[in-house]
């Protein structure tokens, strides 16, 4: 096991009707609130009255800005940074998916900020301060409510980056599953496929006895693929949205890396295909891994098999353990095609035109390498396209 | 899944070596310490003196108390809190297991209030201030390093009580898998007992899908199970240490028994065995755990079968459930005696004279009932130690 360090003072709070109280929760951080979402949907489906008439009792005074889109761009963050130097905001409260969550990190750091906030995301500067981030979570997806990070689209040169610091992990973060009870099957699909990707980065690694941690993945990982189905199936289903929704968070708090050394080439390798073609992280996520397991699985067969048997239940080959561990990647492909998501680049009408080019951008022109459990250049990276 | 709210701000530092930053990691949150450890051990193993020098090369000014013991006293709470009065002490650093942590958590809510500590442990006070404290810890155990609860015996009429309170959740841990490499074979065995006791107060519940957390527990027990054994032979196994420490943590920083409804009976009724007879906690859980289980299975048969099947490794029985049910109990009993606990009471030279008293003491004269799984009155409780 590695050495590390481990704290996440997010605060969640948890279940039915829990969005009521999100007037009350701020007033402890903030007096004026920057109010940030993604499209009209928060208004269809009432959640948008709900939260304005809890700032107002709470007597938090409010300025809007809604727009954010999935791959959430540079554009959007600027334009919110300068409404908060404007309003004097001393708080961001997120409302709806990784997309706003993000988007609302960005502008948090940004708003402090003497210079260009892309500046962080090319790791030109670190943060020194931020306002605060609250969260009320629609979309299980990206982890995004309890983790320090965030990532952005620069709208020239589609450029997808992420930036990291503690100071952007937010406050707190509302989860009520009742609110996504009316997510398309889609877009649960695709949060599924990313929560999933979340532990697996952790999950594939050659750090040896990290059995807690081993057991966690999995067990988180066994929980989204029983209820995954369910929801789709019956999408008010409480409870299994409840379980998608907390898995969705734990996936990704940091708690299932501790002592271990991640991967995270599979998100590296992802982020060039959804910043050119616009596809959803998740879906894209959905034929990248599958791809990256084909290329690598030889370089630790052990964690494959082992991938396999526990998590995915496939009947140990004793004679044949390489058989075991292709069944376990036969097993995620299988189960992601189940849930309605793509799982060939052919299947989002991705040609191969591209790949160098992605390959190219992915590895800063093959000057660096991606992820840790095989240290992938940019013909690697090039080579899981194809196999995509 | 029942709704919840989670938040755990420790910082965990966990690792080898991490116990020599203890002094820059204090300069943030204090200026003088209390420096709180038990008997003498920390002084044979060298930690005192790589503490003490931590703490001088960062410039914290310190005062000393030993003199922690298990089943930590009210005693040397006050003698703790006189002396932080007196030296305007503004952070207690705990060094050793719970008993120093649990003491130190005393001391720290004591020192800001005008009154008798003894009122936070009777339920007749909130705390509304506290000194921060900090942990190094050596023995895993308690889980008090992540947790906001300290349990404490008054001398007068041997009553061990707890209470709980979010200002006294550590600022950070300091975890180190060697530290851990002295302990004596018993202790580790108790430390055991008692984070799987943790785990298991919050698995054994009648709130139905929580699947998650259920998974989540039964991967914590898996890695205790298996790392236990595993440093009993081999005490200086860094791997196995690292497992076990960092496993007691997470059985008991609130993550595990989030959605569900807990059960918390066999801790107090174990309480009142080691408040009178002064036997470790853990060993004291070893015995009335699996009586608790014995007396209350058929409560929830469903519950005993997976907790076999999937923590045991028991194979199904599909005619019988009651008897997979069974052996899951027999093979926790079985491993306590494996790894050197008693499992009778009669082991620890306690016979039944004062049944009658410890049932009455934990029920409040019967004015009380335990635990939620099934609601157990005196007489269920004192019927819970004829079978232990």
């Amino acid at each position: 096991m590695e050495n590390f360090i481990f704290q996440n003072a997010t605060k969640i709070i948890f279940g039915r009707e829990t969005e009521l109280k999100v007037g009350d929760e701020i007033k402890g951080h903030g007096r004026k609130v920057l109010l940030h979402y993604g499209g009209g949907s928060i208004k269809k489906t009432g959640l948008y009255d709900k939260v304005v008439n809890s700032l107002k009792s709470a007597g938090v005074e409010f300025v809007e800005l809604g727009g954010a889109v999935p791959n959430p761009r540079l554009g959007l963050v600027n334009e919110g940074i300068k409404i908060c130097r404007e309003n004097e905001i001393d708080f961001i409260l997120a409302v709806g998916g990784g997309s706003a969550i993000d988007s609302a990190k960005a502008i948090a750091v940004g708003v402090p900020y003497n210079g260009d906030v892309w500046d962080f995301f090319e790791g030109k500067a670190e943060a020194k301060e931020a306002v605060p981030v609250g969260v009320i979570l629609t979309i299980p997806a990206a982890g995004s409510e309890a983790s320090p990070n965030s990532v952005i689209t620069k709208e020239e040169g589609l450029l997808k980056r992420g930036m990291y610091s503690e100071l952007i992990r937010p406050v707190f973060s509302i989860l009520n599953p009742e609110l996504t009870f009316t997510l398309p099957n889609y877009q649960t699909a695709c949060g599924a496929a990313d929560m999933m990707a979340h532990i697996m980065e952790r999950y594939f690694t050659n750090v040896t006895h990290a059995d807690l941690t081993d057991r966690l993945c999995e067990a988180t990982l066994k929980t989204i693929i029983k209820n995954v189905p369910i929801v789709l199936n019956e999408p008010d289903n409480y409870d299994g949205r409840a379980e998608v929704l907390w898995a969705g968070t734990v996936a990704h708090n940091g708690l299932l890396g501790t002592g271990r050394v991640e991967d995270w080439a599979s998100h590296n390798i992802e982020h060039e295909i959804s910043a050119i073609y616009d596809v959803a992280h998740g879906a894209g996520l959905a034929v990248v891994f599958p791809a990256w397991m084909k290329y690598v699985y030889k370089n630790n067969l052990d964690r494959f098999v082992q991938f396999a048997v526990r998590v995915w239940n496939v009947e140990m080959n004793f004679e044949d353990p390489e058989r075991t561990a292709l069944e376990g990647i036969e097993k995620i492909t299988e189960f992601f095609r189940q849930i309605g998501l793509p799982v060939t680049l052919k299947e989002m009408d991705i040609e191969d035109d591209r790949f160098e080019e992605m390959a190219s951008k992915a590895t800063m022109n093959d000057q660096i390498t991606l992820g840790n459990f095989k240290k992938l250049n940019k013909e690697d990276v090039y080579n899981i396209y194809k196999l995509g």
